[in-house]
């Protein structure tokens, strides 16, 4: 039993199109116009593949399958959203892989004893609204819906209004409910695999994550009349910061690494002085301890670099997700799929978040990566070889299949 | 013959709640709907003290009071534009000072040889299309009219379009016109009046001004898998970018200023590594050739940030204002009308650029300051005492007067 690569490579190019860039990438936020449009073309196929087809409170998308017995779903799924100016693989990927696994297993008329599932979450990237893989988050009972539906985007749109508006406001609870397994295919988003020639990444976990937010308040002022030495400069207060954030993993090792993605000056106009700096701080590694040293060092840096340039600060640690273990039964699944394939595989971990991190803390979850050409995501340049996908996607519906039982 | 100080601070109220900001700034960037209503009342108050309105191709606003004799105007004049989140001074009190001058002579029935005129320059700052002063640029020769009208702030909205759209595409010529002399009182926007309990500065001339525009392009990526080792942030890049644009005063010496302004990220979201960063880079002094040696120190600065790096650039000079010398007779009757009035005063540069400075490429030209509380503008904290406000006002009405010639 194989996935027909070419009906998959067709459904990648047709959701591709929606919210396309002229540079081959894909701009397709949470809860757009153009979300909704890829949201129905894949709830019109998912009705084609005879799914029964119900949306929750989230706006989280799941799809059907009966089994023959009443037993908990094996479920696979990933998000539909993207990042501005990201790429066509991110998410969409692992969606449509679950989709042909589900076609698959019709065409060949395989009854299995768990019901299998599909699910596509809401806003993953956390591009437009924070946190980041809300819908999973709410569904596993980490997020309060009410926070959820507060969420909003930098133009003051909130989340909840936004799913109405897409007609995805779904009316079934999103509470954790009783599943078989979890699994979710996805870019690896990193080199490892392409280094190593290898098709499938076995993921046995996630790095822990946090997100901080640092505000920087100094005297915003006329650039030309205003001499250096009573300038106080939040943006050269702020490039203190940059600098030491990325100097940061060299002092704590362990594969830490450290991201300043976001920054805002303002007025953010050539002849003032900059009175405000608002920005990002992402810290990850495998390493529990390895994070909370990081951070500890970040709270120094930024105490120093605003003592230095005379200006204040307001430094909040918002966010923070510990390292996730995935389960080992799905995850010696993955791998004896993969192996029984005769793929190049290797274990690995993952260095983004998922929505499988959610999922994890209510049953038993598993990933599988495929490569990144040159390590690279949430770009236009994102890619990944169609005999990888091919291969990916065999790995879960062998995976899928064993955990669901054929009968 | 004094200026009315109550009939002033009433325009300046009136004028000042067009755009106010809650903390008490104003945001009337040019061309908006504000600016068109702040251009209304002004044109309406023009016409009730009699004056002739005519507007130009570029918008700029002229009134026209007739003189004894058929001879070149003596102007006074400044904007009414704002930064955002600027102050009530900046510009305003130009015009408002100028429009008071006018009501005196009325109120006096002072007849001049020389007609007295004002005038209201179009997007003197710069925020919302570049570059800064284009009204009286124009005007003086020195911007091509059809460059100004293509210039698109950054919701790609065209400045000629914006002047038709907002009624003030006039359709006298914008040609240099003969003219005595231009006056212009604004405040000091620097710490050197107020910190010497001066009331008036007599402005000599204004420092030497350079634009630049850098881009920095590394390679965008996920902010989680993305190992430090093969990253090419242009975050990090412009960081080192800002902080030797802070050290470059310090290396040249003679009151050099330098400032990044303005810094925008993309793709800007807290899980992607920065793929490009653009910036302004914004440098100022009194001697021409530091401003030269500082443009060398920042090529030399940006080449080994970039190349640290790993990542390109693209660098743009693409603004420079030389140093200019006001007109030794127009300081002169300034400095007397200061001194005659026993106000206590200072011959002083300009920091900051003015309409005057393209207003002195073709006729003698001087300006005025008054003190700027804390050395701070562009910015909601803006202020100038009225004490200081009514002396300035006085010390143009008498250089205008002198300037005019009382018959």
């Amino acid at each position: 039993m194989r996935i027909n690569r070419k009906r998959l490579e067709e459904s990648m190019d047709a959701l591709g199109k929606i919210g396309a860039t002229p540079k081959g990438g894909l701009t397709r936020e949470a809860l757009t116009d153009d979300d909704r449009r890829g949201r129905d073309l894949l709830v019109g196929w998912m009705r084609e593949a005879g799914l029964t087809v119900t949306v929750d409170q989230m706006g989280n998308i799941f799809g059907g399958r009966a089994g023959s017995d009443s037993l908990p779903s094996v479920m696979m799924g990933s998000h539909a959203d993207s990042v501005p100016t990201g790429g066509k693989y991110d998410g969409q990927l692992g969606v449509l892989c679950a989709l042909e696994t589900i076609r698959t297993l019709n065409d060949e008329k395989v009854k299995t004893r768990h019901p299998v599932a599909m699910a596509i979450f809401t806003n993953e990237e956390g591009t437009r609204f924070q946190p980041a893989m809300i819908g999973s988050g709410v569904l596993a009972g980490k997020i309060p819906l009410e926070d959820a539906y507060n969420a909003r985007d930098r133009h003051g749109a909130r989340l909840g209004d936004e799913l109405e508006r897409i007609g995805y406001l779904g009316s079934e609870p999103c509470i954790p409910r009783p599943l078989r397994a979890y699994l979710e295919l996805h870019i690896e988003q990193g080199p490892i695999l392409e280094e190593q020639h290898l098709s499938v990444g076995v993921v046995e976990g996630i790095v822990a994550i946090s997100w901080s937010r640092l505000t920087l308040t100094g005297v915003q002022d006329h650039a030309g009349p205003t001499p250096m030495r009573i300038r106080h400069d939040a943006l050269v207060a702020a490039a203190e910061v940059v600098r030491g954030v990325r100097e940061i993993p060299r002092k704590v090792g362990g594969d830490l690494v450290s991201t300043v993605g976001r920054l805002d000056v303002t007025p953010n106009i050539p002849n003032a002085i900059p009175g405000r700096v608002t920005m990002s701080i992402d810290l990850r590694g495998p390493d529990e301890h390895n994070v909370t040293r990081a951070l500890g060092l970040l709270d120094r840096l930024i105490k120093d670099a605003a003592r230095g340039e005379g200006v204040t600060y307001d430094l909040e640690h918002y966010w923070r997700v510990p390292r996730t273990h995935f389960d080992v039964e799905v995850v010696d699944t993955i791998e004896q799929a993969a192996k029984g394939l005769g793929y190049g595989y290797r274990r690995i971990l993952s260095g983004a978040g998922h929505d499988a991190q959610y999922m994890a803390a209510i049953c038993p979850t598993g990933m599988i990566f495929v490569p990144s050409r040159d390590g690279r995501s949430h770009c236009e340049e994102e890619f990944t070889p169609m005999d990888d996908i091919e291969k990916g996607a065999n790995t879960l519906l062998l995976a899928a299949s064993k955990l669901a039982g054929t009968v």
